[in-house]
């Protein structure tokens, strides 16, 4: 049997021959997903143990670990930490595995079909340096659904609610570790709140901004658990100098 | 007696002719007020009554009223509010009075001397469609203090804290109606845990970034007393487009 099953591609990141698995149908990842791998990178290079909550076909995990195996390569001091990927669309997570497995990341990389909402009976409280997050951004029934049912799940809080994700982050990250999260700004209230509920501390946030003159459509964001209140809002990330042709920063991410 | 006692300046706001007077040991206003007043100039020409809480020399109503009278005069369809300023610092009140007085606005700009965790006690509750606030920005103790008592009260949370602001603007504005505030981003989630503790729901935020590759160091925040949950996070504001050079925004804001 080949790599790839009936509808799926294979797609290249960009990072030293690293590809993954992709389903149009099922789950594709999106700029967000690559922002986020940027903005969480520095603290997996900190990290021993790295979970990655909404993992979809598994592309931040699997992306960080190649940038971080890259930098080592080339002599930098970064932790090569163990990657989890948690997913609950059991199609999804044999792409990510058969992607970890193309890519030679089987031994670094690792995935399992579950609900977030039941992470502690997954794996241990507690016991990652940092969990990312890529959830659902629109509010259950609020919107346009996607035609496929995994799309909608992917999308909207159906099987998740921003407060379950934060619930989860929180219980899987250490105290002192941290949480990164890309989510829409028009959430940032509930983000707020949901974050303080559960003893999570807005540290850094990145607004993330189509073009210089127009309003944030993403916002990046890292808690850390039991921090004390001091949030850094970093420089403004804009993705287009012009139609069609991103800044520098943006360019590079893609390699 | 003269307009000025010891100490005090006359400035010109670049508005009409309006002016105010400021003391330098006391409190004079920065580029943080002038960005309040035209980021809650449209809420203002929408409102019948605006309050302005911790309002130094009453330069935020001064100067919002002066524009909305000019835009008025060149026939734009904009209300012309009462405008109450309330302040603890009585040398303050008597400044802002004065300058009120200087341009004629004594029938439109009034200001009480008082403490804002009573103003319930000053103004009837939910009498106001818009609540604009500087208020200290450095917690009590942090930091480094001014070298006078006033100027402390000015920036620090000797007299009030946060959570004291938002809860006497959520009192004095009507239910549906705003508050728009400027703060330090470092404090975002302090604003938004207490905002949302006082049933004020966050529905605009601008970012201010002193230079376009730097970390943001003021936000502007309007807030709906009783809103649903929806946040705009608006382009971002940028001051400098190179050293000692305003962008265009901020030169016209200048007059």
């Amino acid at each position: 049997m080949g790599l790839l099953r009936a509808d799926e591609r294979l797609d290249d990141l960009q990072q030293g021959g690293c590809r993954i698995i992709q389903n149009p149908g099922m789950f594709c990842f999106g700029m967000d997903a690559v922002l986020l791998v940027h903005f969480s990178e520095e603290a997996a290079a900190r990290s021993s143990r790295v979970l990655d909550l909404c993992s979809g076909n598994g592309v931040v995990p699997i992306l960080t670990q190649a940038r971080l195996k890259n930098r080592a390569g080339r002599g930098d001091a970064v932790c090569l930490p163990e990657f989890w990927g948690l997913e609950i669309n059991a199609q999804c997570v044999d792409m990510a595995v058969r992607s970890a497995e193309y890519n030679g990341q089987s031994a670094d990389v690792h995935f399992r079909q579950g609900d977030l909402k039941e992470a502690r009976t997954i794996f241990p409280t507690a016991s990652f340096d940092l969990v990312t997050v890529n959830p659902p951004y629109m509010i259950a029934g609020h919107g346009l659904t996607g035609k496929s049912k995994a799309l909608t799940i992917a999308r909207h809080e159906v099987l998740c609610t921003l407060d379950d994700v934060v619930k989860a982050a929180r219980d899987m990250v250490r105290p002192g570790g941290r949480v990164c999260m890309v989510h829409r700004p028009f959430r940032l209230g509930d983000i707020f709140r949901s974050m303080a509920d559960a003893g999570l501390e807005p540290k850094r946030m990145r607004l993330v901004y189509p073009v210089a003159d127009r309003a944030a459509n993403m916002v990046l964001i890292e808690a850390v658990r039991g921090g004390r209140p001091y949030l850094e809002v970093e420089k403004p990330l804009v993705i287009y100098q012009k139609p069609g042709v991103y800044t520098d920063e943006v360019r590079g991410m893609y390699g």
